[in-house]
């Protein structure tokens, strides 16, 4: 399926001078052309980017007409004079094009510690709104001038099945950090839909909890990590409800997890996509933490990077999740293969299960519980020397 | 200070035959010519090794004589078989040294999944029990024969400031884990002072909670470790109270640290010994999970590897681990220079404090709150290239 911008959306990426290298874009700009409701979702870390703190004031909000975003420069522990940067980033997008400052939100992604370079972001801005277009190219030029370290752009565009033509399309960037000091997790959802403040916010919420927050690449967490939703009903719909709203939060779950999984499927230096499926919990919750404890261990991504299917690291993570199971109850499934049955290892053809995580980029782990009807899904990515070279001698 | 062992211990380390190499020793015995009160403190992993099964029955207790040891294989996910050849190591001592079963712990290391070779084992007894001395080539044999990837062998002797000769003397080995599937944190501290049962299991409990509990290689806990305490009161004194206790506490709280410490600088393929200070905590508790956090982080740790001073990853650490602070009062210090105050990124010469890390094999890294008077100190290893390619690529 080819890609497409919803409804009433128009996009646009420049070269605005903030990163060092001219044939890579570094500003996006994103314009809905009525007013749209806004929903956000951010980083839980104590330690936020300004754009963080203007985000979180301006949403909910039934009014945003633009999202800015700049990547090179993450405006994080930057002071006043940060706060007043991204305060300054809105109101540029809002002169030029003739919005109010309080309908535009920020994002920012790079450096931490380092104040924008207002005097090419501004100009940025300018080249950006004349740029401005609907088309698919104009969505994966916003798509590309939001990322840092990712190797590759990230768009997802998904129809949700309704009487009417309802489109939902989100862009993401990477959260593998790297220096010199860190990049984020960015995301902007928007769709023709007319959803309610509340149905936005509760329901992006959920999606999040579903997909990026079940995605790990190194377990930590950025200061600028964000998600948006927009929503401008420019479908022509009246505000969902019932199943048409259920219709609708199924496909943002879909674009989300879509994103999500592109995010460690890019993951520097990685040679492997591991999906961690674990089962028959007692809650969701308790399986999202046996997922990310697996996802977690350097251990069980050494053992993947190497091909080895290692039961005993990824049973033993899963033990000190701090969740209480019975061992004798557990099973474990790599790409397939049983290792692993009710608390005991099982003989297996281990040069045949090595091969098959050789031979595939995804590897697949699948822990079974019996303590009930509970399921999650975690992405992580392997751990590669490749990934320890590019976060440690980036200076060389 | 040369090591030795405490009065009335004696000790042997031998090779049985568990390893593959014969250079290297895999079996180690340790009796008290007296019984001596045992405490013990485990893992809290849920999936553990039959040794420890064995060892929490069988602790705090009065009347121990023996620990045996052997690395190599760690007994671990062995079903019902190995829960009875533990049973065996321990009858095997008393057998051979005249004890009763009840009276000798038992501590594995190595593979998980395997059954101990009992072939092996039982002459590597017979012959370890031949060998026992008190001198300070058995106490190093010993150390030495619990080994699995560590480089070197760990011990500490230290002398309680009493008004007669009262010695505390530990050996530990290495947590880092390695295939083709994990190693472990083992270690017994022996003492020759009388000690009740309450306060060994109390003493080493606290002990531990300051040493081994804040120290990190890869954040895997194993399904072996162990750390035991036998005091035989072998000095010839009364029963430790008051002042003489908190001074043989000091002295234990020492001795764990100097092991706890020695690991991770032991670290598979690490260049570095990461030293996280956290002062101005509201409880030692919060201190020691931003210490964690910090120590646990993959961009901490390759950033250090790198020799790269990089508050951001630091702080930014400090801001997801859970723990509510204001990011305002924040300081960082590393190996000594400031580099954030109050919040802010402080300019400080980048080239000379990258120098000063790469020129010691110690780095300190010190965070300031402002919430209290607690503090936390935690151990652990850079991330290096190399120890990816142990622990992925062991197979080839």
């Amino acid at each position: 399926m080819s890609d497409r911008l919803p409804q009433g959306y128009r996009a646009a990426g420049v070269y605005s001078g903030v990163k060092r290298s001219s044939d890579k874009l570094d500003l996006s700009l994103i314009v809905s052309d009525r007013p749209a409701v806004a929903a956000g979702v951010f980083t839980q870390n104590l330690v936020v980017g300004a754009p963080v703190n203007l985000c979180r004031e301006r949403t909910p909000s039934d009014s945003i007409q633009a999202v800015v975003i700049n990547s090179g420069v993450a405006n994080a522990c930057t002071g006043a004079q940060g706060e007043q940067d991204a305060l300054s980033m809105a109101a540029k997008v809002a002169e030029v094009c003739d919005y109010v400052d309080q309908q535009v939100l920020v994002m920012s992604t790079g450096v931490i510690g380092e104040l924008l370079p207002m005097d090419k972001i501004n100009p940025g801005i300018e080249a950006a709104a004349k740029r401005l277009s609907g088309d698919e190219a104009a969505l994966v030029d916003a798509a590309r001038g939001m990322m840092t370290t990712d190797s590759c752009h990230k768009v997802c565009t998904r129809e949700v099945n309704l009487d009417r033509s309802v489109w939902v399309t989100g862009i993401a960037k990477g959260a593998a950090m790297i220096g010199p000091n860190m990049a984020t997790m960015l995301s902007v959802v928007m769709t023709d839909a007319a959803i309610s403040m509340a149905d936005a916010q509760s329901g992006l919420k959920d999606a999040v909890d579903e997909s990026f927050n079940c995605i790990s690449v190194d377990g930590h967490m950025s200061t600028s990590d964000t998600v948006l939703l927009l929503a401008n009903g420019a479908a022509d719909g009246e505000i969902l409800t019932g199943k048409d709203l259920s219709k609708f939060q199924a496909t943002l779950v879909e674009v989300c997890e879509y994103l999500a999984q592109s995010i460690p499927a890019d993951g520097e230096g990685a040679t492997h996509l591991v999906t961690i499926e674990v089962h028959g919990c007692r809650t969701r919750e308790e399986a999202v933490k046996i997922a990310r404890t697996v996802a977690d261990s350097p251990l069980v991504k050494t053992a993947v990077a190497g091909n080895d299917p290692n039961w005993g690291r990824i049973v033993s993570a899963a033990g000190y999740a701090g969740i209480s199971f019975d061992p004798a109850k557990v099973s474990l499934l790599v790409n397939g293969t049983l290792l692993y049955e009710q608390g005991t290892p099982v003989a297996f053809d281990a040069a045949a299960a090595s091969a098959s995580m050789k031979a595939n980029r995804d590897t697949n782990i699948v822990l079974l519980f019996e303590q009930g009807e509970a399921s999650a899904r975690f992405w992580t990515t392997d751990l590669t020397a490749e990934y320890v070279r590019l976060n440690a001698d980036y200076h060389t």
